[in-house]
């Protein structure tokens, strides 16, 4: 039997920021189908024990294998960090995290080697970017700044406007003054502050999307594999939300500029959480 | 036994092209050990039959292979055209071109959509870099100009000065008057050039070098094959013409900015062609 290339892509993300890979992926990959998991009822995972993690990320994941995937993209951060490499080992599809793209596509870019990383609290602490920096690159110098108000202007589509300015301005102050010529978005809901940070931070600084460069890989993923959909394949994405289906498609039709449904789906034991 | 992740990474060429890729490799992927083949002796490959070409580079390909490479890298355009597709059939271990990493990285940047290729005579009329567009991307709109003047220019290590900004200036005049915000360095040479094509062309159009994304493609499939070599080893890198050892010396010393030695290499039946 040929295998069917037209099977769908999975995206699974914490909540809504993974609509920026998916997004993303529908522009460079515009035959590709796609299932999306925001475990919005969960989200967010940053301040969750590791175990949790764990356990809620492979709840998606499992949910997406029974969907019939053919490759799962983690578009979280947190999520990728915790459980990337055992869903590597364990699935025998591609998996595909954030961390890793966004990182190879810095070396790819940076001359001065000096990069810079800006997240969510918990992928700075983690420190995720810098090991998969060094691990492409030991001599690069690396400084990273959390930026905990960042999350909270895109989820309420603050994005443009002299108050966001205000607030990206101050808080991307204390990397103004350290000398680097690439900046890594290291978190999925960034990309859509991407010209205001790229105004504060200045024109010499390349900007790196972790959505755009994780889509690009999974461009290149697909072509190896000969798992590609076919150029006449005209997919239809599915959206699944695991808390307020109403709010989930609000913001996804907003982002993704486009009339969004989303399904409701029960992951685990909810309620238990 | 333990797969030897520290196994060099095949790179082969027409000629001397090739070793911009491999620059790029070596930047991106510092621990990572290249054996280069440029068959200089038959170089170029463009205005020769299809068989040849194939035959030629087949016999690079099979030299690799018995040095127990763990990847290979056509870094030729006109060599990827004609033997990408068999050589990823008939061989176990990953085999990567110049041509999709160029196509698939131009899809990600362009926001219009409007792309151009420069490239030789014999890539240009290939149409591969548009194929190659098209099969991600059915909407995009190419505009592919040779640009036959460049390659004796790099040889000759004139990159820089007036006759040089003059030549490009005169050479991509046809593509002026095309409104397109994405560039293609579609040979292994011009990025040798991309500062003087870059003040011609214009700030608002981004190069897209073939090398750095085919470099990018490397590092990722070899994490993603988990063959990555260790980020304590330090590669001795092999240097292979079938030509004169000499001018390939000199060149690949001037564009790799550090002293090259380079070994002769007997393929085929030589003398013969």
């Amino acid at each position: 039997m040929r295998y069917d290339v037209n099977k769908p892509i999975g995206v699974l993300d914490s909540g809504v920021g993974g609509l920026t890979v998916a997004r993303e992926l529908m522009r460079q990959l515009p035959h590709e189908q796609i299932i999306y998991v925001g475990d919005t009822l969960r989200c967010p995972y940053g301040p969750r024990p590791e175990e949790e993690i764990r356990q809620f990320t492979w709840e998606m994941i499992d949910y997406l294998v029974g969907q019939d995937v053919k490759l799962i993209v983690i578009a979280c951060n947190t999520a990728t960090a915790v459980v990337l490499k055992e869903a590597r080992q364990r699935l025998t599809i591609p998996v595909i995290g954030v961390i890793d793209p966004g990182a190879r596509a810095a070396v790819k870019v940076t001359r001065s080697k000096r990069i810079g990383v800006i997240g969510t609290k918990m992928t700075v602490e983690s420190n995720s970017y810098e090991k998969a920096l060094r691990h492409v690159e030991g001599q690069v110098v690396v400084e990273s700044l959390a930026c905990p108000p960042f999350v909270p202007l895109v989820e309420s589509s603050q994005t443009t406007g002299a108050y966001v300015e205000r607030v990206v301005a101050n808080t991307l102050r204390p990397l103004l003054s350290y000398d680097m010529d690439t900046l890594i978005l290291g978190c999925t809901h960034y990309p859509l502050l991407a010209d205001v940070i790229g105004r504060v931070i200045g024109p010499d600084v390349q900007l790196i999307s972790s959505g755009d460069e994780t889509a690009l890989e999974v461009a290149a993923l697909l072509d190896y594999n000969g798992i590609a959909a076919g150029n006449d394949f005209i997919p239809e994405h599915v959206y699944h939300a695991t808390g307020d289906t109403r709010s989930f498609e609000r913001i996804a039709t907003d982002w993704l500029n486009q009339p969004i449904q989303a399904k409701r789906l029960v992951l685990g034991t909810e309620g238990t959480t």
